[in-house]
């Protein structure tokens, strides 16, 4: 499957508030109170679409961070700041062409509240909304936010988190696209024969509907996922329109995309409508020097503590206090049934490295997801160019170590480079993130008849 | 209790998206559209903002509408738009002054969810969220979008809302307002002597916490609450700061009012931090002519079934087809246990005005709630500066019968004769909604300790 030329790179912002680094916050090119900042963010929704990027993106966890004070108290990530869904909406009047992904968890959720406030957002930004849908994992203790001890299982949670999506487009389909008419004269305001009802009673969840929304501009807002675990997979090749993922090599990237894209052939989708966007925690530099130099200095401003902690919320809140940091993971590991991906990939890149659950931590501290890299932009396109050429993506989620300084390198440098190459837009060729991303308007299942 | 000269009426701008008239959405005066329109909305709170109007509300139910097909298809309100947290975050860039009032069900959600959006939204707004507390009522069906059918009795339903509101006030204390230190030289960022786990308990809840949000600007967002059962007005006494009410007739707004400012001084608060603000459903002109004439081009506009179902959604969703519509409601009439106030108040109105329930649904049809009122902008300001005066109420809740015309016939005609009066202010004083309402910033449970 050769890439024609025409071919672009997508292009995501993975917003962290102070930046990807866990030590951001305490550089100088880094916003210190970024977290409750909108001029923050409003400056770099704009940055991100002047350099014509398809979407900014934000994570979420509907709890803090874990951890002992010492290290909770050091931190800037996952503490305390905007609510996704109302920072994306305030992001909305601001901005005109860029994609707003924000995350929402289908285990601590009512589905007619999600469809509601995403299709809300579809609206209110003119077709430019992602839903990023998650299980939850266990890292910020969700569970006991929403009156429960017990997370549910891995397996249980996708079986909810897929009755959860069908019951959302069902309720996106409540209207029909043409079902407004507003005849002042007729006194007519909307064609009661499309409207329809939902009515749905399933195994999680019972819910009548309509949605109280019209179908949205993008028909449903875009589907977005990252689970990597075999049922993540199936989940996002079943429903995801992209997905986040992290691969350390292009061979890992390359392991991955195929069989992604194989298992949504299997389930009768185009393998081209699920766009394949690795992480790179990114720092750039005019020169290779000059990168190395910024990501030192940001790696020396981080302490043990922080960087096993984040270790371990990247295994979903795993205690690492049980083993012996100079050494790698004991061979007789348990990976918890709770939540896979996370803990399964730093076990195995610590044992494929030889690193020692220290060198691991310090490591990986760049941050919480994908590949932690640095080089002069010449570098890093070569990186991207190659990785997109040879099907291990279909384009990249940015995570710039600090905001803003290190996404003005990104849009100054590394956005310019990728252009004159031929590898990135230099103008939006559409109005919705669908639009952007080259997929289509998915149809009402009640269209035609 | 006498009013001295520095007093000044506090006004709020109930938004409806065509207008509050029923038929409004017919009329040349209304942006048709209005309900997925975020420029119309813009342009609403920009215009309410130069005024110097305290507060924008928004009402809310999840879900729709609920009538035979030839009702609802003949209708604009509370059928599909923006929901009202994303529509309202959408606003706080685009404004700096005005409070940001939405309605939020302590029936339908999750405490943690509410506390951090509307954390979120004070936070995105500079201090100007308010929270419209509510129980939900039965009219549009939200039981059935929720996973079951029974909608909970209205005195289980209050019990929850006092635990639902303790909740977030304890998850809304979480970090001290001074928590956050950001010291990038030692690499403290927050002072975790300064957090606090709420670990509630309850009947109806089990929430850890901490809040992932930081204090909020206003400490807590404003509380603001419409129920006038008495259970309702027990809860407002209790919690609220500002409370919307419906009144016909001064003696009704003033025995509403020593009735509630009474309760709160039961409860150990002061009166004065209880703000009482009637609907006030109007029609504007240049004289009472014009304002006639354009309230009776509205009524013409309606329909007879129009008039019966919205009736019935200010009734609870009551079943009017079992009455005799020329009379009005019999003497033995059985008041559901379900939701009281809406029921109580128009068989009440339709036994002190001798109407039957047809003549009722005509007259009330002017808006779901407040009192219908039309005139010139001196005989509105008459009837404010009375009320006002004479202890019927703190101030106002605009409901413009028609958007954006009745609001543009407002800011021009009676907001400048209500300031030539002195009875409103001509420019803000504050910066955040409890400012302008000259309410203190609650202090924190913990402060002091």
């Amino acid at each position: 499957m050769a890439r024609s030329a025409q071919d672009k790179i997508r292009l995501g912002l993975f917003i962290n508030p102070t930046g990807h680094h866990q030590a951001a916050w305490r550089h100088p090119s880094s916003q210190a109170d970024a977290s409750v900042n909108l001029k923050h963010y409003i400056e770099i929704a704009q940055r991100a679409e002047a350099a014509k990027i398809d979407a900014l993106f934000l994570a979420d966890n509907q709890g803090m961070r874990n951890g002992p004070p010492e290290v909770v108290g050091r931190v800037a990530q996952y503490v305390a700041g905007f609510e996704p869904l109302t920072l994306l909406s305030a992001l909305a009047p601001v901005t005109s062409r860029i994609g707003l992904i924000a995350t929402g968890s289908t285990t601590y959720n009512y589905p007619y509240q999600i469809a509601r406030k995403f299709a809300s957002l579809d609206h209110l930004s003119g077709g430019r909304a992602g839903w990023n849908i998650v299980t939850s994992g266990t890292a910020t203790r969700e569970a006991e936010n929403f009156g429960t001890v017990e997370h549910p299982e891995h397996e249980a949670r996708y079986d909810r988190a897929s009755e959860f999506v069908e019951v959302c487009r069902g309720l996106w389909d409540s209207w029909d696209d043409d079902a407004f008419i507003r005849d002042r004269e007729r006194g007519i305001f909307s064609d009661m024969e499309k409207l329809h009802v939902l009515d749905h009673h399933g195994t999680y969840f019972d819910v009548r509907g309509p949605l109280n929304v019209p179908r949205c501009p993008q028909g449903y807002p875009l589907h977005v996922q990252a689970g990597t675990s075999s049922t993540g997979k199936d989940f996002a090749a079943r429903y995801a329109e992209m997905m986040f993922v992290s691969a350390q090599s292009l061979g890992n990237a390359q392991a991955l995309y195929s069989d992604v894209k194989a298992r949504a052939d299997k389930f009768g989708r185009d393998p081209d409508h699920i766009k394949i966007m690795p992480g790179l925690a990114l720092t750039v530099g005019r020169t290779e020097a000059e990168a190395r130099e910024k990501f030192e200095e940001l790696q020396s401003l981080l302490t043990l503590p922080v960087a096993l902690n984040m270790l371990s919320m990247r295994m979903n809140g795993a205690d690492l206090s049980v083993y012996d940091i100079d050494r790698p993971f004991p061979d007789d590991i348990v990976i918890p049934p709770q939540s896979r991906s996370g803990f399964e990939v730093m076990v195995e890149r610590s044992r494929r490295e030889k690193l020692s659950i220290r060198e691991l931590a310090i490591k990986t501290a760049g941050s919480l997801a994908g590949l932690t890299i640095h080089g002069s932009a010449s570098q890093l396109a070569d990186l991207m160019e190659e990785w997109f050429r040879e099907n291990g993506c279909d384009g990249f989620n940015l995570q710039p170590s600090t905001f803003p300084g290190g996404l003005d390198d990104i849009v100054t440098l590394l956005v310019p480079e990728l252009q004159r190459r031929g590898l990135f837009r230099t103008e939006y060729e559409a109005r919705t993130l669908r639009g952007h991303l080259g997929l289509p308007r998915p149809a009402s299942r009640y269209a035609g008849n």
